[in-house]
């Protein structure tokens, strides 16, 4: 057999094998190494490529595909540094189970740290952040390498959409020429030998165990349940009707899913964070169990009260993909066991409490601390961060999905998006929290998820602003709501903000970047908000806006610090009346 | 002694440490677990910082001033995957034995793999890619802790720019709170204790070996001398010398510095890849001995004529670093030893040959090539990137310095710089051959030098444009030519470009960007050039221009090509007939 058909088939093999696993899309940054896999990808009709010349943004858009489909994303590039550039999103990825399929071409063994151009050393390139590595075998021909090939594949999409979902890394070294033949078609051959389907486990607990936790929340009166950045289909529901039967309101983080959509939000809790930084709240509002679901929440308020009650409290963290995700250490039992299921059968087992004092005293100081934000917040009239997040919230079209940027916008997502009936998805990357990749993750979920609003401060938008291309080139519905305060404004929340010249040079970083000029680069639609009901206009117009419209708030950071500390103040005073009075209701 | 001091004095002895061993340049990522390091930088007097929000940028900003100033460069980050971002950057560092000196911050130990925010596993995060990694102890008192603080950054500088100068890594767990002391000097109390110097050995080989060689080199009258990248202060003279009294032409890469410059170019051969894509060429060239220096050079002409001759001809890599740069196994002597020493040593024992003929062979084709190169860009009046890159070379004012990128601008660089007197440097990231990280890399480099041009293709341009934002904050001069064919212009060199639709998607990847607004975003002056008078023009003022520059050049991918190939036919005619012919000088 000629190289041409051996290439072809074998990587034909590859892709075939992917498509049957169900990876629907691929992102490839162009280069000369990867040719036979990036043309025929083009060539597979079960398979959409997206180009992305940054391999940065490309690993980002990736993960917001991934994120928003709930199926692995292949991405692809060429030898080289390239990618290396794949590195952030891949450490993201792995932080925060979403499943991605890394191929990388490489030059063959012989070219490798032999000074050869464009060579470097790719095997176990992303170190222990992937789930599985292979370095495949050169092309060769015959059934049993299309086989190796096609199983290698499913494999792959199998070990990144498993229990711990994450991403797998398959490199792929090859030799010149590297065109593979097109016509006719190149899957003819490898689409008809057997494969191997994949039925994928979850982690269950014997039923004794459900046993001594049913026991322990018939004897605990004061619970809580704890949900944070989870995303699952039926775990809503689940965890829903668990609290009603336990009694046990939810402290439920903007990511868990539960503040928005049409099921009863009776037992969910939406101001936490504000509540807790109230000392009487500290004291009066503790647990005597917590039963805690998904990743780390955004609020420092609750982790330093769940710390404080390490000594008195049991604390059961669930974690379906065996995990340890306990930073406080206050676990007192660490179960590994699939959350959808786990909430069902402990129902199944669990007492119905009919004491509703506890729950009660809970939703006292969650609606006493949401109309103090509401109030306060009626009295801002200059454009301020706080304020527009809230007006956001409220103006947010119905089906809308909201990616949140990290650092501010994350945390003032948890203050003012409360619960709601409007369906609305919120996103973010919070596997390692960075500001990086943040435009692309969002624009790879816009794909999916439409009317999509993207929540952004000025520094991660920067950060990412070559992810834009993606919106231009492949013509994606995106609206960037950008909080400009010039610089990095969290940190104004930090003790360095006393010492003034150093700290505006090493944390303030202002840019001083006019980013409608970005948005002409992009060809974007670009409206600067002046005042609150331009913001308004502008987010109700956005559901029905095509392509890529960015909304600049311009702010100010030592006003966005000010209001943010009056708040907190207004709150804690009203929780602390409220619970030192005897109306606890 | 209370926290803050500790963590003042912990830290404050690392960077004076990094201070005594020759560090004068850190570049900071913004974030908030670095603040110890990040405020004490700021006070060094010392040592520059430069604030660089994407820690891709911020990275190859480093390499490029380390690149232009011989001296290893820090570069410092917040945990999580803000370090990721300096991966390809560390990559290409490592491959052209750049010192980075990489300090990321850390969560300390009881945060890492538990979920907690911002925090990775940042051990061994960049593999086999450093030559030294260390993981710091969190900060203690007293004076031995100091001391191995202190002592950690002279071996980290040390290993940096030891005998593989390459990147090192230094992570640094760190506790809250994190302000250090500022007032009085925190470096009064760590500045008196003793410290190691450090004395860096070079390789050398035995003299019974010079003597083989020696006799070798007397044997072969036939000899070539291949420079490829190599940048050390006193090696041109070193190896000019070597090659007249041996009588062995040097083919000499762009990258060598042996093209420029006020030293004798007699022994110098420029036009080589021209030379040896002639048939002729490659037969009547052919060379009995061959001494190669230096990185692999860009030339594949040569590559080709170097593997051809591997049966015949005795080959001498010299390599000072020890390391393997032989991608076509043609070596038949792969000797470790410092350049510069071993041209002395050797031209020592050499014995001096008169005989010309060889030497005018080589001079004759090497004239003759120059010629037609001139002529037949003459005959071009329409922009075209070849006469651009011709134009530029020319045009260029004396003592500058071009950065050049990947792909096909060093490669029209290879074709069209030719021997000349103006002392011009000539950089370009030949570790990788990466596209990522260019702009930032010159914008390092024009730091030191000036005037400083950017030779650029659109794709690497787009790649690193948040790179500008560098020129902007440290009001640094540099001239960036924008060679802008829409896409990967390199791509229609290869088979895959008889694709049509395919190829256009996959490789050619036009983005359509109009960069004019880039350049106002980056409050850029922005030309771009119509015509060959107002390139000449723009060159010739840029030498005093101030601040960010940017010179648009707007070519055409299939003219390229087609210019390519005919002035690539002419030559080889031109060279058949000479070699054919009897004037043969």
């Amino acid at each position: 057999m000629n190289w041409q058909e051996t290439l072809t088939e074998y990587a034909a093999g590859f892709i075939e094998g992917l498509a049957r696993a169900g990876v629907k899309e691929v992102v490839i940054s162009p280069g000369s190494r990867s040719t036979p896999l990036a043309m025929l990808f083009v060539e597979h009709k079960d398979i959409q490529v997206y180009m992305n010349i940054d391999e940065r943004s490309a690993a980002f858009f990736a993960l917001g595909l991934a994120k928003a489909s709930g199926r692995p994303v292949a991405i692809l590039c060429t030898s080289g540094t390239a990618a290396a550039n794949y590195f952030p999103a891949v450490i993201e990825a792995s932080l925060s189970r979403v499943p991605l399929i890394i191929l990388t071409a490489d030059r063959p063994h012989e070219l490798r740290d032999v000074g050869a151009p464009q060579a470097i050393d790719q095997l176990h390139l992303f170190g222990r952040y992937v789930r599985w590595f292979a370095d495949m075998a050169l092309p060769e021909c015959g059934q049993e390498m299309i086989k190796y090939a096609k199983t290698s594949a499913i494999r792959a999409a199998s070990v990144s959409n498993g229990l711990l979902p994450g991403p797998v890394h398959v490199n792929f070294p090859l030799r010149e020429p590297l065109v593979p033949r097109l016509q006719p078609t190149p899957f003819e051959y490898v689409t008809d030998n057997t494969l191997p389907l994949v039925a994928e486990g979850h982690l269950n607990i014997p039923v004794e165990i459900y046993k001594e936790i049913s026991t322990k929340c018939s004897m605990a009166k004061r619970g809580l349940i704890v949900c944070g950045n989870i995303d699952k289909n039926e775990f809503p529901e689940a965890v829903l009707s668990l609290a009603k039967k336990l009694g046990y309101p939810i402290l439920a983080d903007p990511l868990s899913q539960l503040r928005s959509g049409l099921f009863e939000k009776d037992m969910v809790i939406d101001s936490y964070d504000a509540i807790l930084k109230s000392k009487e709240a500290k004291e009066k509002l503790k647990p005597e169990l917590v039963i805690q679901f998904g990743g780390q929440p955004v609020s420092k308020p609750l982790s330093l009260f769940l710390k404080g009650i390490e000594e008195s409290a049991e604390h059961l963290i669930i974690d379906g993909g065996g995990g340890w995700r306990d930073p406080n250490r206050i676990s007192t039992q660490m179960i590994h066991c699939d959350e959808t299921t786990f909430c069902r059968d402990l129902q199944t087992l669990a007492e119905e409490k009919n004491d509703e004092t506890w729950k009660n005293l809970w939703f006292g100081a969650n609606r006493r601390a949401k109309n103090v934000i509401k109030s306060y917040i009626q009295t801002i009239s200059d454009i301020e961060e706080g304020k527009a997040v809230s007006i956001i919230c409220e103006t947010l079209p119905p089906e809308s999905t909201v990616f949140i940027g990290n650092s501010m916008p994350i945390r003032d997502m948890d203050t003012f998006f409360h619960t709601n009936e409007n369906n609305i998805r919120l996103m973010a990357n919070r596997g390692a929290n960075g500001i990086d990749g943040v435009v692309s993750s969002a624009l790879g979920a816009a794909v999916h998820h439409r009317p999509l609003f993207l929540l952004i401060g000025d520094l991660s938008f920067f950060h990412d602003m070559n992810g834009l291309l993606a919106a231009k080139m492949h013509k994606i519905n995106i609206n960037i709501i950008l909080l400009n305060n010039d610089g990095g404004g969290i940190f104004s929340h930090l003790p360095q903000a006393e010492e003034g010249e150093t700290f505006e040079l090493v944390f303030g970083t202002p840019t001083g970047l006019n980013f409608e000029h970005a948005a002409m680069l992009y060809n974007a639609q670009y409206t600067k908000v002046l005042d609150w009901e331009d913001l308004q206009v502008s987010i109700r117009e956005a559901a029905s806006n095509e392509g890529l419209n960015i909304i600049e708030i311009p702010t100010d950071r030592a006003n966005n610090l000010q209001v943010h500390r009056e708040l907190w103040e207004q709150v804690s005073r009203e929780i602390n009346n409220y619970l030192q009075s005897d109306e606890q209701c």
